[in-house]
C-alpha cells in the first residue's frame, strides 16, 4: 500500500473538514448559545491532526492501486466523521463517545438515525454542524459513486457499472475533475432551488437551511422532534416530499436536462420503475391509512413517507409506527429498495433491483426452454453476465450483513421488529425504523458497542459495502 | 405439453395415494372413533378420479420434456394435497376447504404448520392419516431432488447440481430405478431403527409410529398439543432430536456408509458445516436461555429445538416464544437455512449459503486483486461459474417470494415478526414461527385466502420455487 501518499490525502481530508466547519462556527457565533468555543477548539483539533500528514509525509509515487482506493474510500467517511464527532463532544451535548460518533457518521453518510431525544434543546451551532453533515456527506457520496468507483479498475468497475448502469458520468466527461465539478453545480443548484421554496413557504431562514441540508443529502436530520411534521404546513411537507423523490434520481439525468437531451430521461428503465414504484406505494398506502385521515392528508402523508422512505432521506411529517402493518410493510420494503444509483440516497438500489427481476425472469424462462439464449438488457444495452453473478452475490453479501447486525441487536432489545429495522435502516442509510427505533423514537437505548456496531454497518451500507469489508480481509494490510 | 402422459401421470400417482389412504382406513377401524367411513369415500373418490385418466389417456409418445417435467413436478404436489384433503374434509375434522387443504399441504410439503388447535380431540384414523403425508412426502422429495431434478436437462440440471453439488444418486447408479430402490431402502431403515427406539424408551406403537413419521419426513406433526414436550421424557427429546438431525443429512451420504466408503463423508463441507451450525447454535441458545433452564435441560432444549428447526422438522420440545431475543433470531436464521440438500429437509440448504459465502469471499478479495483469477471449489471439485449466478439469482426469488408473501399476510395481522415468521417458515417447510405462529400457536388465524397463499408458499418452497412459480409463465400453457 502507498501508505504515505494514503495518509497525506487523508491529511488533506481534515484540512476541508476543518475549513467546512467554520459555517457552523459562525452560526453558533451569530446566535452566541455558548457552543462556539467547542467550534475553534473542534476547528484547531481538525486543523492540526490534518497538517501534519498533509505536509510531513511526501510520497515518492502519485499512484492508487485498487487496493489503495478502496482503503481511501473507507477510512475517509471514518475519519472524517471521526472528527466530525469532536463538536458534539467538546461542547458537552452529547457527552459520550459513541454516542457522538453514531450521530456524526449518521450525519456523514445521510443516514439521520439520531440518540438525541429533545433535540429542540441543543444550540442552534451544534444543529447546524449536525444537518450540514448531511449535505457534505451528499457531495461526497455523488463524487464517490458517479466519478470515483467508475474509475477503478477491474472487477470493482464492474460494480460500479452495475451501480449505475444508466448514463455515468465518466461516460459523459473524460476528466474526474469537470465530472465533480459539474455534480457540485447541480448539486448547489437544487439545493439553492429547494432553499428558496422553503423561505417562500414561511420557513425562517434557519430552518431552511437545515431542511435544505437534510433533504439534498437525503439525510433526514431536523432540527425539531417531530420532524418535518412541526411546521404544520402542508406546503412545506408537499415541497419537502417533492424534492426528495428528485434527490432520489441519478444526478445524470439533471445533466442530460442541462443539456437539453430529453431521450435517455425518457428512456431511462431506473427512474420509470423508481417513480412507478413511488406513485404504487404512494396509492397503496393512502388507501390502507385513509380510516385515521381525510384523503387529503393521508395522500400527503402517504407520498410524504413514500418519498422519504424511499429516496432514503428518512424525514417524518407522521408517527407512521401507528398505521396498520401493511402500510408500515410497504415502508420497510422501501426501506430496503432505496432509491437509484447515482444519486445521494442509499439502499440497495433499484437499478440492481431491476437487474436481478430481470434476470429472475430469465432463469425462470430457461426452465422451460433450457437451450434458449437470452441476453439481459438495461437502459438499451446488453448486460455482461459477470455483472449479474457479482449482483447476486451482493445481495447475498447485503442480506448476511443485515442478518449478522440485527442478531448482535437483539442482545439488546426483545422485540424482533426494532433490532431487524434498526439494522436495515442503518445499513440503508434511511435514519428511522419501526417500534423501538420508530419515527418518533430514536437509538439511544442501544449499549455504546452496539452504536459503533451500528456506526459500522451505516458506513459499510454508504459506501456499497466492499470498501468496508476488505478492511477485514488479510491481504488488505499487507505491504 | 404432452397432455396426454401428464393426465396418465397424474391418474396414477391419485391411484397410488388411494392405496396409500389404506393404512389410515385400518387404524380407524381398529380404533373405531367413526373416521373409517370417511376414509372408505375419500379412497373411493381419489381411486375412480385416478383410474379415468390413468386408462383412459393413451399418450402417443412417451417422453417427457424440461417443462413436462416441471409440471408433473408441480402438479403432483398439488393434486396429492388436494385428494389427501378428502380425509378432513369428509370426516367433518377440518371442515373448510381451504383449512383442509393447508394441513394437506402442510403434510406432504413436510412443513408442519397447522390450523388445528385441539389436536388431541380429533380421531386416531385422521391424526394417523396427518402424519403419514409427512412420510410420503419426504419419500417424495428424496426422489424428486436426488434423481429426477438432476435428470432434467440442460439449465434445470445447473440447478440439481448447485443443490446437491455434494455426491448426487444419478452419479452413483446409473438407472432412475435403482436409485429411488436405494434411497426408499435407506428411508425405511432409518425409520424403523428411529421407531425401534422410540418403543424402547416407552411410546406405544401409535405415538411411535407418528413421530416416526414426523421425524423421518422432517415434518413435525405430532399427535399432542404440546407436540414432543408433551412426553416429558428426556430420553424421547434426545432420541428424536438427534434423529431429526440425521433426517437432515444428504442421502447419498447413507448410501457412501452402507458402502464403507467413509471418505467422502469426512471429506463433504456441506456434511461438516451443518454439523458445525448445529453445535454452535446448540452451544449459543445453550447459554442464552440457562437463567430459566437447569443446565442439561438447557442444553437438550437447545439441541432439540436447533435441530428441530434446522432439519425443517419443526417439532417443539419447549415454547421457543418465550426465550430471549438472540435465541429466537438464532432459531429465525436456521429457518432460513435449513439443512442438506439431498435430504427430506427444506429451506435455502447448507450447500447453497457455504457456495454463497465462497463466492462473496472471492468477491471482496476481487477489488483488493482485480486481476486474479479465482476458482471456487466445492466438495474439492470446481464450481461453473454459471452455477454460482443461477445460486444469486435463486437467492433473490427466494427473498422476493417471501417479501411478497410477507406483505400479503401484513394484511391481516398487525404483528411484523408473526408475519414475517409465518411466511418463512411456510417456504422454508419448518412449520412453526414465532409470536401468532409460536410452538403453542397455530395458523388457524389466517382468513381462507391467506391460507390457500401460505399452501401455495409452501408448495413453491417444497419444490425449490422454480417448478411453482413457471405455472404462471405464459409459455408453460402454450402447446
Amino acid at each position: 500500500m502507498n501508505h504515505k501518499l494514503v495518509f497525506r490525502l487523508m491529511g488533506r481530508l481534515l484540512l476541508m473538514e476543518a475549513a467546512l466547519m467554520i459555517p457552523s462556527l459562525l452560526v453558533s457565533l451569530i446566535y452566541g448559545e455558548g457552543d462556539a468555543m467547542a467550534f475553534l477548539i473542534a476547528i484547531g483539533i481538525t486543523a492540526l491532526c490534518g497538517a501534519l500528514p498533509a505536509f510531513l509525509f511526501k510520497p515518492s509515487r502519485q499512484d492508487l492501486n485498487a487496493r489503495d482506493g478502496l482503503a481511501v474510500a473507507g477510512l475517509s467517511w471514518a475519519v472524517l466523521s471521526l472528527f466530525g464527532a469532536l463538536p458534539f463532544l467538546i461542547s458537552g451535548v452529547i457527552p459520550r463517545f459513541a454516542d457522538a460518533y453514531f450521530e456524526a457518521v449518521s450525519g456523514f453518510t445521510t443516514t439521520g438515525a439520531t440518540i438525541l431525544s429533545d433535540i429542540e434543546a441543543l444550540p442552534k451551532g451544534v444543529l447546524f454542524w449536525r444537518s450540514f453533515t448531511h449535505w457534505i456527506g451528499g457531495m461526497g457520496v455523488l463524487v464517490f459513486t458517479l466519478a470515483v468507483l467508475p474509475k477503478l479498475s477491474g472487477r470493482t468497475a464492474h460494480l460500479a457499472r452495475a451501480e449505475s448502469p444508466g448514463p455515468t458520468f465518466t461516460k459523459l466527461l473524460p476528466k474526474m475533475g469537470d465530472t465533480a465539478k459539474i455534480l457540485y453545480l447541480l448539486y448547489f443548484a437544487l439545493s439553492f432551488i429547494l432553499f428558496v421554496c422553503l423561505l417562500i413557504s414561511g420557513m425562517n431562514v434557519y430552518d431552511a437551511l437545515i431542511h435544505t441540508f437534510g433533504t439534498a443529502g437525503t439525510g433526514g436530520f431536523s432540527n425539531y422532534n417531530a420532524s418535518v411534521g412541526a411546521f404544520n404546513s402542508p406546503a412545506i411537507e408537499w415541497i419537502i416530499a417533492v424534492f426528495m423523490m428528485l434527490f432520489g434520481i441519478n444526478f445524470a439525468m439533471y445533466y442530460h436536462l442541462l443539456r437539453r437531451n430529453v431521450k435517455p430521461i425518457l428512456c431511462s428503465e431506473e427512474l420509470r420503475t423508481y417513480l412507478g414504484i413511488i406513485l404504487i406505494c404512494t396509492l397503496g398506502i393512502t388507501i390502507t391509512i385513509l380510516p385515521q385521515y381525510s384523503f387529503a392528508d393521508g395522500l400527503r402523508h402517504a407520498f410524504f413517507q413514500v418519498s422519504a422512505i424511499m429516496s432514503t432521506t428518512g424525514f417524518a411529517s407522521a408517527n407512521f409506527n401507528l398505521w396498520p402493518l401493511f402500510a408500515r410493510m410497504l415502508l420497510v420494503i422501501l426501506i430496503f429498495v432505496g432509491a437509484c444509483a447515482g444519486s445521494t440516497a442509499g439502499g440497495f438500489k433499484v437499478s440492481r433491483i431491476v437487474l436481478l427481476v430481470k434476470s429472475a425472469i430469465r432463469e425462470i424462462q430457461r426452465t422451460l426452454q433450457p437451450r434458449k439464449v437470452a441476453v439481459v438488457r438495461f437502459e438499451g444495452k446488453p448486460v455482461q453476465e459477470s455483472t449479474l453473478g457479482a449482483l447476486g452475490i451482493y445481495l447475498f453479501v447485503y442480506v448476511i450483513t443485515f442478518i449478522i447486525g440485527t442478531l448482535l441487536l437483539s442482545l439488546e432489545t426483545q422485540d424482533l421488529t426494532s433490532a431487524f429495522t434498526a439494522c436495515l435502516t442503518c445499513i440503508s442509510n434511511v435514519g428511522p425504523g419501526l417500534n423501538q427505533v420508530g419515527p418518533v423514537e430514536n437509538f439511544a437505548f442501544f449499549s455504546s458497542p452496539m452504536k459503533l456496531l451500528l456506526s459500522f454497518i451505516m458506513l459499510a451500507g454508504r459506501l456499497e459495502l466492499y470498501p468496508m469489508l476488505v478492511l477485514f480481509a488479510p491481504s488488505m494490510w499487507k505491504k
